[in-house]
């Protein structure tokens, strides 16, 4: 691999730390993890919330360590301090949120449409915690949940549905997030693998 | 769960079928697939291509029915005619498309950023065959791609990354997109589970 010592030579100029863009809490909640069933779709999930912006991600279901280690490690090279934490029960992820003034959103095929929901979302200034569900999703999150909303009505995957609410929800802004203390900065690059350390 | 015997009673009206949109074919390759290590994340890739409006997709590495079987069993039941295709040579895929005039997106955290090159990709009246990796991604597809492109310079999920360009691509038509001879229609609700069929 090549390396450089510029960091980002693209015309993206503006650099962006999201929790100063918003002073709302923005949290995933990702139902019913099992460590080796779901290792990989897990892993995704936590680094799609982590890159799109997001302050961290609970996982209920059983606790997962090496989840956790393998997060922490992207945290380590790529800079920010984007938090997980598993084996979490989900009722109470959900009480405590609520308890505290903060919204649940909660992602799914049968939802309204984004694009109808997602200006008030925006506007609302409260702390969001965003669901996604694992195979079963207990049938009363539906009607716990502030919003239930689809990233169409197809199906599809929840870590698509993450990252494509996600950009609506930041206009777009996740191109431009810095990650503080970052040991490793890829550099956006034509047709090569570059990056700074 | 309810049934509804209308479909859509949202206020998204715009009804559109994606190969109207476009002459262009759209196609996904993704690289390595394994059965049973893949078969979660390629079914979440083959399901999002598929809702995101896409053509078809190609699977290099180990033949997989069962895959097939999966997508197509999604088709029977929610519509549209996405093809699927296992146990394909990537470079023979690659380099038919590019004798056929069609061109290469890769995605890669390594690229240029999606809002510098959406446009011009936009613009072309090429096909498109849109690459995404396993785990490990030939060194030469950096040079052979038409365009690399980065979903945020973070490490992710490559099925988010998918997601995200063809919001793009489609310029947010996916949440208008119809499906031909749908079984099953989802009717978009505020917080329960409905649909028609």
């Amino acid at each position: 691999m090549e390396k450089a010592s510029n960091y980002y030579t693209s015309d993206l100029t503006l650099k962006v730390n999201r929790p100063k863009m918003s002073k709302q809490k923005l949290f995933a909640l990702r139902l019913d993890h099992r460590p080796h069933r779901d290792m990989r779709v897990s892993t995704h999930i936590a680094l799609v919330a982590r890159a799109f912006g997001m302050d961290g991600i609970f996982f209920s279901g059983v606790p997962d360590t090496k989840l956790c280690e393998k997060i922490n490690e992207v945290n380590e090279n790529f800079g920010g301090n984007f938090l997980i934490k598993t084996g979490c029960e989900w009722k109470k992820v959900i009480k405590d949120w609520q308890s505290q003034g903060g919204e649940i959103i909660h992602l799914t095929m049968y939802g309204l449409p984004l694009p109808e929901v997602i200006e008030k979302i925006v506007n609302s200034s409260k702390d969001k915690l965003i669901v996604v569900g694992g195979p079963k999703v207990p049938r009363e999150l539906y009607s716990i949940a502030n919003y239930n909303v689809s990233i169409t009505n197809q199906p599809h995957s929840e870590i698509a549905a993450l990252a494509v609410f996600l950009d609506y929800y930041h206009k777009r802004q996740e191109f431009n997030f810095e990650f503080k203390n970052a040991k490793i900065k890829i550099i956006p690059s034509k047709n090569g693998k570059k990056f700074a350390t």
